[in-house]
């Protein structure tokens, strides 16, 4: 019934039914996306998938971002090239207890169909976001934590099911198509966690998005998969899922198949449940949050040595306390370019301390391969602490004279739901993005 | 290492490698592939996807199969509609260790790929084509049974890789950007079993087509995976393979890293190993190969009854003693179309007892309908019986006046090696349903 009641669901959302906190939520995610798929839209992984797909590009009805004035391509390679772009400086929004990034293969997906159908509303595009990104990450709660711990890109696995969802409801499929359609994106199962640090890993949302827009597309069309996709014995949540209770009960809590009484389950009128969507938040620097409470003390650091005319140079070494992830996720030593840099906690703390800062252009190839970086790197060493929570560091800085510096980061920064910056500002700095892009673009482009 | 072992295997192997009988093997998988693909050309699985997906097609440079003239369209939607073709009747090639239909995902890629590129020779096909055949082959054992179990529909899973490495081959492509391509492509798993009987089910066949082709096509243009996608920790294997033995043993065994004495891993010159396109066999039937000895026995059966003079509408009975595989896979007791027929061991029956035959005409949806076919399955019974073997069975038919009559298929039909039909055959009988295609393509699509 999961699958069902998921479509159904989906398919009866309006945009009434969303309160005002959710639908602020949607549009800081939309836009945060938006600055995230311009910010990547120059980066090789979005250049050489470009350059290498052109000639199977259909006819121009969706927008490529970051391209001054309009460059439009077929609204497939549109989600595949937005969403590789938006995930590629790792620096995209994060649903925090699946640690998903939720918008990339949905609105990748849905901004694509919605330029290519025309005539939608506003409105109608934020119901279904926001129906999609429920989806994605309800679905992930279900599976959550043992289907990533065995390897699967968990934005990926469950972002083609929340593309499907999303585009189904901005194209007005019944509650059966929608069903198919999450069939037919459930069954194409992107990505492994060995990609990670190439390429690929970007590729994995693109695809997804993709994946989403072809589900909800065949769907319409009438192509049929299965109702029960998601709960079946060899469905989804069963093959790919490796969960210790049973996946059908954890469907219900987290999906709402009837009157389960959690309160966790997909929020409708007149029932318990939980928008996940207030549950998103925006990066303060471009690579996993595991590393972001290392990277926010070193910057302070960094500014303590300042304050105190000590310069970074005289450091001897730096002790990092950590949880035990922090290594399992990002301990590469010796970073090659500034994708490994994003897996490695002795970069993260090295720009830090150096740099004073954690931005896109601390994660370039040249920086990460930059000497001084380097120097710093490698007076580096973290220790995993079991009695350390994943969003906490503790970090020894001693200098050369024997002066030693301390820093316990209890919390990481995050901006979710009170801390967000303004639509302001966000708009401001995505227009900033777009004129820096514009040139880039074309440099790199052989368009 | 199996992931650069074998593509350095890949990017090595030359036509002179073949051996003849391996060449015989290919040619023949070709022509009943492309004779698969024709005939599941006017299949709503693969008219609705061309309808549906029309809108995004790129210019045109890849032939669709089944059209009188040329019908060419741009080689990634080839691909994709070529492969949901190849598959669509359930008549295509089985590798029969692993029960992978190997031809559908790779030649789906390569004829698309050959064409749009172009001036490839006859030889550079043959030996592109082997090498994807052997590749998913390979791969696939070293997964098989768990990975089939659990619910994996093992021909796409491995297929997308087969596809990669074909397209690689086709290109020249070096041994890294080979690695890289199966990375891409191994990083996309395409295809849950719950779709068996659905359209979805030979959507796998063309959407690993498709991914392979990509995955070459950015591995060509320096798009990065991982050289370790088969055999990492969270690659390939370990996140789908679920397998009982150590799996890096297992992919050793079967992709032969280094001098394992086994023998049964990739031949080269010189090295033992094993051609896995030599086991290859294709159907007499177009549904799993499980029911195969029961089709086989019931139109020996009609024979029998002619012979006898005996009418099928006076059967009482029929009794089916099968290998407990076929009613896991095949026990729908009360198929509602042509689909669904095919995972029916009781319309299997029935269409041999009553037509003699079981051709794709069998398992059209008005014959699954009809009343007559109907009235015959309901008097079917199977029991499961673990002292039968997978290919054999043992029917008893009791006719209303007490009459009694057996069959014993001690093993299935299958067109393998020794007994596949000639080469003059198969392009007489392409051609025939070329012809019989030209007109009902038309009549399916709004082109």
């Amino acid at each position: 019934m999961a699958t069902y009641y998921l479509a159904s669901w989906a398919s009866n959302l309006k945009y009434s039914d969303l309160p005002q906190d959710v639908i602020a939520a949607a549009v800081r995610s939309f836009y945060n996306w938006a600055g995230c798929a311009i910010g990547g839209s120059n980066h090789p992984a979005t250049t050489i998938a470009y350059n290498s797909l052109k000639p199977f590009f259909g006819p121009p009805t969706a927008s490529l971002l970051g391209h001054k004035g309009k460059l439009s391509i077929d609204a497939q390679h549109a989600a595949l090239l937005n969403g590789i772009a938006s995930h590629v400086h790792d620096y995209d929004d994060t649903h925090l207890d699946t640690i998903i990034h939720p918008t990339g293969p949905v609105a990748s997906a849905l901004l694509a169909a919605a330029e290519w159908k025309g005539g939608y509303s506003g409105k109608e595009f934020l119901v279904a976001l926001t129906a999609g990104i429920e989806a994605e990450c309800k679905v992930g709660l279900a599976v959550w934590p043992e289907h990533y711990d065995v390897g699967w890109h968990i934005t990926s696995t469950t972002g083609s099911i929340g593309a499907a969802v999303a585009v189904s409801k901005l194209l007005s499929l019944s509650t059966v198509q929608t069903a198919h359609a999450i069939g037919i994106a459930a069954t194409q199962v992107v990505g492994l966690r060995e990609m990670f640090g190439s390429h690929t890993k970007s590729f994995h949302v693109g695809r997804a998005a993709q994946n989403g827009l072809m589900a909800a597309v065949l769907a319409q069309g009438g192509y049929t998969s299965s109702e029960q996709a998601l709960e079946a014995k060899r469905g989804w949540s069963n093959v790919v899922g490796v969960t210790k209770e049973g996946l059908s009960q954890s469907l219900e809590k987290w999906i709402g198949v009837g009157a389960t009484g959690s309160g966790l389950g997909l929020p409708a009128v007149g029932q318990p449940g939980r928008w996940e969507i207030l549950r998103n938040s925006f990066k303060p620097f471009p690579c996993g949050i595991v590393i972001h409470p290392i990277i926010d003390g070193c910057v302070q650091l960094h500014h303590d040595l300042a304050s105190q005319a000590l310069d970074v140079k005289d450091v001897r070494s730096v002790h990092i306390s950590v949880h035990p992830l922090v290594l399992e996720l990002t301990g590469k030593r010796k970073p090659k370019d500034g994708l490994e840099g994003k897996f490695s906690v002795y970069h993260g703390a090295a720009i830090g301390l150096l740099y004073g800062k954690g931005t896109p252009a601390q994660y370039e190839d040249d920086v990460v391969q930059d000497a001084r970086v380097i120097a710093i790197r490698d007076k580096v060493d973290a220790k995993a602490d079991t009695s350390i929570a994943a969003d906490e560091a503790k970090i020894i800085l001693t200098m050369a004279d024997g002066t030693v510096l301390e820093k316990h980061v209890q919390h990481a920064l995050w901006a979710g739901k009170s801390t967000y910056p303004s639509r302001k500002h966000m708009e401001s700095s995505i227009r900033k993005q777009l004129r820096l892009n514009a040139d880039t673009w074309r440099a790199h482009h052989t368009c």
